[in-house]
């Protein structure tokens, strides 16, 4: 049985984050603003996060008796990347409080669970999928779902990786060999509007509250621009959202990505268990960011107000894009936010930058 | 000859702060979100910024070895508070690159010195004053500016620390004994109507930004509130601000503290060159806040927008009132702001609250 908060965590307890990428940098700070220290685990010893937690624990995440004796050390302990090994996950639920659950990554690690839990148990619509589990029963799902579908790994999948496109007969074979071998899951291509995310938290204690609806623009399967509120909201998106979370008991902030057709119907892409990409124009919003909404909700505090003050738009700085900070440095209610990568490789997230539109120069 | 930066500072260089209190846990916070390293150098090994930074060197100040390391470890060098000694500014000036100058130091850590440079170099009112070196000169400044007058130490007073009213001829005498042979300034009284203050950075390539006017409430002379944009700014404050600063060849964030009189008349009470308690309700305000700006401009970088989009109430938590933020967390559009300091006790400043005013519930 794994440990719960049974009360609000007081400042000066300890945050443990498994993960220093710029979520943890993010998480980091915003747990050091409310009075917490903040332990990192995370293998780099030059993460992003370390410049800003009070301790870096340097081990891989498979590294049990690191994973032991750093959930030992903390009163609260949460992740930034929903592929946590579940032996590890279950280790730190062992040996601390973990939130979000372990049955939360379970869930989120796969997405042939993951769809199936959301379409069966919090029935919410999903893109039709199948399982997929040799060259044969590829080819009659793709003969169910019918051309174009996708076909992508079950795990590990992050920004387009691991999905291949099946346009015509002959990609079949191709997708097939390029999975070589990994779990697999066919879905049918979803003709959206527009792609639309949910930022939500839920406590220990019941407390529920979401962000306004994020329109999201993707290139080259990478988001590049999440505006919020996105307009033509109605609030359907967050109770979908709730339910999803309400049946997985969840806690913490997690993100729900849709597909929005043209009738204004929404089916869930895929959710992720942790502060999310499409949320961080939050940081220059005028309400609580989702980095801070994540600490309060795992410490059992107060949601506090998710109501913006603003319209902002966030856009990713992918690889060099990160050398034009002097140009966006200049620009009037525009925000920098830098990792402290030092390679800027091509497609590598960098930064981001948050732009105040509802505002007169 | 002191170093000084060619060029705007990269991210991924070290900036070295003196001092781990809570101006410098912000501080390494918005300079790690510019892409910058942060190193702090604090006697104490639980102070605030310790936990936000990439390197903290446990060391006095006084301590030269520790210095001369440190600052040649960074590429700009600057610190929380004005009281940074003589010879370790001059060792940070000399070993690296050290904004703002020890000559703004200089200025600033002594009330005898600041004041002249201000009235006599800067050309800006300020109270009447008077050195005192005895007893005899003592009386004889009490019976030039008369009372009540305030004998202040020179240096090293803050929160109404080395500060003894005057208000009757057996004042004289007990004032100077509580000096306890300090040098000593006196100062007249000024009938004021409110104390407002002026947060203003200049950057080393000429570049000078400041935010509007701050209105400043003192309780048992800490700071209690401060609110901005103040009512009736008609700018003559930041025109003052500007010519100290100026006068100064000052590079960073330096903070104004003024009188103002029935007539509008404005006299300046002190300088601090750093950033500033009366400056924290820029954090929520809608624009680049008194930290980034301060980075940004000892980097040599653009300073960025200082319009604030709202109103803002910030109010200090002192000793025990730091207990009450689960009432903070509860209401909107109020952002809590701790330093993660153990020991609570009476006066000490314990964190704040922003709170947006503008706003219908």
């Amino acid at each position: 049985m794994a440990s719960e908060l049974k009360k609000p965590l007081l400042p000066g307890h300890v945050i443990g984050i498994l993960g220093g990428g710029q979520l943890g940098q993010m998480l980091a700070v915003s747990a050091s603003r409310l009075g917490f220290i903040c332990h990192i685990l995370d293998p780099n010893p030059n993460c992003p996060a370390a410049k800003v937690c009070a301790k870096h624990v340097v081990a891989e995440y498979s590294d049990l008796d690191a994973i032991e004796s750093f959930s030992k050390s903390c009163d609260v302990i949460t992740y930034e990347f929903e592929n946590v090994p579940a032996a590890t996950a279950k280790s730190a639920s062992q040996y601390g409080v973990l939130y979000p659950s372990s049955d939360a990554l379970n869930v989120a690690q796969d997405r042939l669970v993951e769809k199936s839990f959301i379409r069966d148990v919090a029935k919410v619509p999903v893109t039709d999928f199948l399982d997929v589990t040799s060259l044969d029963s590829l080819r009659t799902s793709v003969a169910r779902l019918g051309m174009p579908c996708i076909l992508k790994t079950r795990r590990l999948g992050y920004d387009g990786k691991g999905q291949f496109v099946i346009k015509k007969e002959p990609d079949i074979q191709s997708a097939w060999q390029a999975l070589n071998g990994q779990a697999a899951i066919l879905e049918a291509f979803v003709p959206f509007v527009r792609e639309v995310s949910v930022i939500a938290a839920r406590n220990p204690f019941g407390a529920f509250a979401s962000y306004p609806l994020i329109e999201n623009i993707h290139r080259n399967q990478i988001l590049h621009t999440s505006t919020a509120p996105a307009k033509d909201d109605n609030g359907s998106a967050q109770k979908l959202a709730k339910n999803i979370m309400d049946a997985l008991g969840y806690i913490g902030v997690m993100a729900t990505e849709f597909f929005e057709l043209e009738d204004g119907t929404l089916i869930v892409n895929e959710i992720a268990p942790r502060v999310h990409n499409s949320g961080h124009w939050t940081q220059n919003a005028g309400c609580i960011d989702q980095f801070e909404l994540h600490i309060r909700a795992i410490c059992g505090w107060p949601l506090g107000s998710t109501r913006p003050l603003h319209t902002v738009e966030m856009t990713n700085l992918l690889g060099p894009e990160i050398n034009d900070w002097n140009e966006y440095a200049q620009k009037a209610h525009t925000f920098i936010h830098m990792y402290g990568k030092s390679d800027p490789r091509i497609g590598r997230k960098m930064g981001h930058i948050n732009r105040i539109l509802n505002i007169s120069e």
